[in-house]
């Protein structure tokens, strides 16, 4: 469960899948690093309007830009997105200090962006997910290498999970596990791994999981029909939410209509409803 | 394994997807039935060509229409199929002595649709299966009445496999199980149970299965888009064929991007060779 000031989100199997929208990130966008080196956060206004309307329930903040107060831009930015909107958030960092910090800013139930199996990494963010009462995303990969192997992503998961729980307090219900998707360019065996783990995380585990959509279409061509094939099947094999790009129809939609066959979406009133809603539009 | 006088299709886990187009059927088509009541032919040639290339494997062939010599009318809608294509075809009626006219005209190895596991049915079409060395699609349901539980789909998959291997010497591989697929819009939980189906059907007996694709989003808006996040899926769960119509392209592209996610396209050079094509259409 993860919470604004004011509104609620829940994840979970059987119910709707969680779109996190991923936009609010430097990574890639030269004009929106120069912009926040120089200290001006406006353009985030554009990306959280552009996310929620495509359909975002929580909204990714991301502020890492070299050679900048991380800590500082992360906590301004979580000020700035939830005065601009109630959706919850996904406070996402490799640097400690720049977590601590934003967690600090959001009012609300977040989640962390992200651990690994790693101990150091477990030891530094896992306090700070207790002490804030967040969730978490975790990587099933140890020592910055990723696992080829379903086998060895679910012993790492078992790994996260024991000392998330025994050693931290952290409830199962707030570890969010990341499945690791891989370029389908690369190797067209990757997708095959991810399905399996997620399936075998949902047998398992009964665990939460997100993952990185766009990953898995990276240096393919008709990348959204990609997109649009692969979120249906991996929440067929348990997938409950993905960080991702809400201002693609084809994707959200893709989402919406697997939502429908899954049986997340009672009487399809959501599917109706922005039937009628695109048709209102175009009228 | 299907064939025509020249082409070879094979269905199976592990390898493409198997698209059969549905659309040579008067089912629906009230032109259509007059011309054929008329015995004029002469529309199917539009319709296999666009099946063909809309990216169509077999085509499934039905002759039903009211008033009619449907044996006559079968034999000589797959003759002139046969000289307008390679692609094998799927002999479709309700009506034993049409099917054995069109196994008789056919020349290759053909898909019979179909048989329930009725005893009558069975024992009426499975002797012709077996003379005319044909595969076979198999209904598991009894008595006109669909199980809305998977549990009762599998015990009467188990019966059908039992009765056509051990009482009529017929293959296992070439038996195609139809797991049922029913409108969402009846029933929002009705997606869930064919997906459970296939999976135990794939898992339990390891058989091929088809359904028609459409039957799930009939009733609802943005059919389409219901399609293209339904067959991912069901690819997901083990289904290895869908009677479809091919001239969708959003499912289509579906279909062919499934086949890459799950590793039914070595190095994505299908993939691949489809967006070529379709700049090249539009250069």
């Amino acid at each position: 469960m993860l919470r604004s000031a004011t509104k609620e989100v829940v994840l979970g199997h059987g119910r709707r899948f969680c779109l996190i929208g991923e936009r609010i990130n430097p990574t890639g966008r030269k004009i929106f690093q120069e912009q926040l080196r120089a200290g001006d956060l406006s353009a985030i206004e554009r990306d959280v309007h552009a996310q929620v309307a495509g359909g975002a329930d929580v909204l990714d903040v991301n502020m890492g830009v070299p050679l900048t107060d991380e800590p500082d831009l992360l906590s301004r930015a979580i000020h700035l997105v939830q005065e601009l909107t109630d959706a919850p958030i996904c406070i996402d960092s490799s640097v400690v200090e720049a977590l601590e910090a934003g967690l600090a800013a959001y009012r609300g139930r977040a989640l962390v962006n992200s651990i690994t199996a790693e101990d150091d990494r477990m030891a530094a963010i896992l306090p700070l997910v207790k002490k804030y009462d967040a969730a978490i995303i975790a990587l099933p990969n140890d020592h910055d290498e990723i696992p080829m192997e379903a086998d060895k992503r679910l012993e790492l998961t078992a790994k996260i999970v024991r000392v998330a729980t025994e050693e931290y307090g952290i409830a199962a219900a707030d570890i969010v596990i990341d499945p690791l998707a891989m370029p389908i360019g690369a190797d067209t065996s990757v997708v095959r791994t991810t399905l399996e783990t997620i399936s075998r995380i949902r047998h398992d585990f009964g665990l939460n999981m997100t993952l990185g959509a766009s990953n898995v279409s990276f240096g393919m061509p008709d990348r959204h029909t990609l997109g649009a094939a692969f979120l249906p099947m991996a929440m067929h094999a348990g997938l409950t939410s993905a960080i991702m790009d809400a201002r693609t129809p084809q994707i959200v939609d893709a989402v919406k209509a697997a939502d429908l066959l899954l049986d997340h979406d009672e009487w399809g009133m959501a599917w109706i409803a922005a039937h009628r809603k695109k048709q209102a539009a175009t009228a």
